[in-house]
């Protein structure tokens, strides 16, 4: 079995990756161990950059996005008892829009399936060789090799193509708390995103269209979701939203709940030989500045070009830059998500100069415009040399 | 003995607030543990705010000032073996000042005692009185005690004022590394300061006039003094900020050497009954962003400001903000210092990840206008609401 690129994971990646070199007329195989139905329905991020609107709207599948998608032109920051609103487009003249990822994962499928694409769904990758280059994989039951002329690692943190590229140095922070995340059938209670910081803990007011709420609440990082009933949800977002004015929060039923770890991780180089990772593979970031999709688009727009140029011109020159090329704008984000979680996260065990330190940052981030216009130009994502957007 | 403010302590806060009252018809007298030549002698900063410069001179004390002091328009940020200018005055409208604090302290010094102003050197306050109110002071081997209206604790982080501000909150952070400072009779090797951050730790290349460098290098906090010959301080100097060009760090004869502790700390509130606490009694800042001395000079300005509303219409409006005021100031300046102190500073321990933070943060400051304005109007000094500047 053969083809050009040999693409592990289904996810936004691996599929956007796919659809992306089918519009410049090369193939690829996607292999994803998991079923169409699992992928299509697990709940991930869902604030799209204005650079991966563009990219998505280029790639053929704007469509859903452009009709559903909710654009937004701010945020608020939520302390001390009062709102703050940050005017991203004010500050940036860039948008962002809210379209869940599994939305982003749907449509991809949907297109890539529709003009004949090769999607193999349990279809589990067990070897990567970023020189033959092949994939092994098992699918009913039987191993298959999948030659090709480079492999993409688009198979996120835990799987089979990160191992296989030898000699990356990481780089890696726990951080000593988790989200509690609930998703709820019920209007959001507000129509920008609210980052909150409280004494009780983070909180994140988030939305996924105009009926469903996503709402986060900062936990232990071995928090028991069993000892979170509905109610005691409700009620602690409730506390932690509370402002010195008449605004609510409306609760209404959970349809998900899960608890998420908080982790930076970076593994550089991204490419050896003819291996090259994208997306989660690659790098994590904490939740909170909203990037981990966004930087795994960024990546699949720069191996797409670097491909495209390759084939159709034999030159390795910008597939000898991907790794340099992505990592600058890994390490920005990887940055800016610390900067922001660290900004709005309770530190277990901090002292009291830490807290009054963080409040004074706080302050200082909505009364200054220059503070106000780096966090809303890092939110809406930097433009970065080299990242078509 | 009688006044209207006892003023303790003859630094640049006692002395200015000594002025300011002075030009308003408010007589103070000023108690100073040491003698003059010690006061007007010791190295202390050198970076004043234009917000300084502006109190000074419509303190009468701004014609030397005017004449000798060094206007700067930016400053550099060296790293990764380049320069990076950040422009302070094109991105604020606002420059800095190069002129010494002990400067400062001579001229007020002698324009308080050609206008007859009642400075009292070796007069060592030994115990504060927030409510007679009164100092008592020992001079001459004799004890004397000063009545007064108010009494103003300018007498430094070790003076008797700040123990006696009951119950105020203290806010503290010791930091890593020390700084050992030099002066040097040789010219500076460059026009602008030069903040440099290199695997070796922090250096600062700073001045004191066209002939005389003041330079400092990140060493441990209990670093010995005396393992540290001229030979080996110019070699340590040059290694940290070596660029991959041809700049080259001139040495010349050392004159001065200190090693200062680096440590934030906050008293509040910064008022008890008719005792108000200025400058380095109610708060401490790690040097690197130069805010010390102009923390004690806004200090002073809202203070005197507060006694002239006081003693004009009899109002305590000014005085009862006095803390709150000041402590707006403070924490910025307390989060601004703490921030640019990480910034540039090896952390002792610190991982591979938090490293690569650090270089990303530092590329990020240099490449958006929006983060280089950020530090350039904290160091450039932030005009807050009800201090005069």
């Amino acid at each position: 079995m053969r083809t050009q690129v040999a693409i592990v994971g289904a996810g936004p990646a691996g599929l956007l990756l796919s659809q992306l070199l089918h519009r410049q007329g090369i193939e690829s195989v996607v292999l994803e161990s998991r079923d169409r139905e699992y992928v299509e329905r697990r709940q991930r991020a869902g604030m799209l950059e204005q650079g991966t609107t563009d990219v998505l709207r280029e790639a053929g599948v704007g469509e859903r996005l452009d009709r559903e998608g909710l654009v937004h032109h701010g945020l608020e920051l939520r302390f001390g008892g009062a709102g703050h609103r940050v005017p991203l487009t004010e500050l940036t003249g860039r948008t962002v829009t809210v379209y869940a990822q599994t939305e982003i994962v749907k449509d991809l499928v949907a297109r890539r399936l529709a003009d004949g694409g090769d999607i193999r769904f349990e279809a589990e990758a067990v070897a990567v060789d970023p020189s033959a280059p092949s994939v092994t994989f098992r699918q009913g039951g039987r191993t298959h090799t999948l030659e090709c002329d480079f492999v993409a690692g688009c198979d996120g943190f835990h799987g089979v193509s990160r191992p296989a590229l030898p000699g990356a140095r990481t780089y890696t922070r726990e951080y000593p708390y988790a989200w509690l995340g609930i998703l709820a059938d019920v209007p959001p209670s507000t129509e920008e995103l609210i980052y909150a910081n409280h004494e009780r803990g983070f909180a994140l007011h988030s939305l996924r269209g105009p009926k469903v709420s996503r709402l986060y609440l900062q936990v232990a990082p071995d928090e028991d979701l069993s000892a979170w009933s509905d109610q005691r949800i409700w009620d602690e977002l409730a506390a932690r939203f509370a402002t010195d004015d008449d605004w609510e929060l409306t609760p209404g039923p959970i349809t998900d709940k899960s608890v998420t770890p908080m982790r930076s991780f970076v593994a550089e180089p991204m490419r050896h030989d003819r291996l090259f990772l994208a997306g989660d593979a690659a790098h994590i970031v904490p939740p909170t500045g909203a990037k981990g999709l966004n930087l795994a688009v960024a990546d699949v727009t720069v191996l797409a070009a670097a491909l495209t140029e390759y084939y159709a011109t034999g030159s390795r020159t910008l597939l000898d830059s991907y790794s340099d090329i992505c990592l600058r704008r890994v390490w920005r984000a990887e940055h800016f998500s610390y900067w922001m979680t660290t900004l709005l996260h309770v530190e277990p065990g901090a002292d009291e100069f830490a807290r009054r330190l963080q409040r004074s940052h706080l302050d200082y981030v909505v009364s200054s415009t220059a503070a106000s216009t780096s966090l809303a130009e890092n939110y809406v994502g930097l433009p970065l040399e080299g990242v078509a957007s």
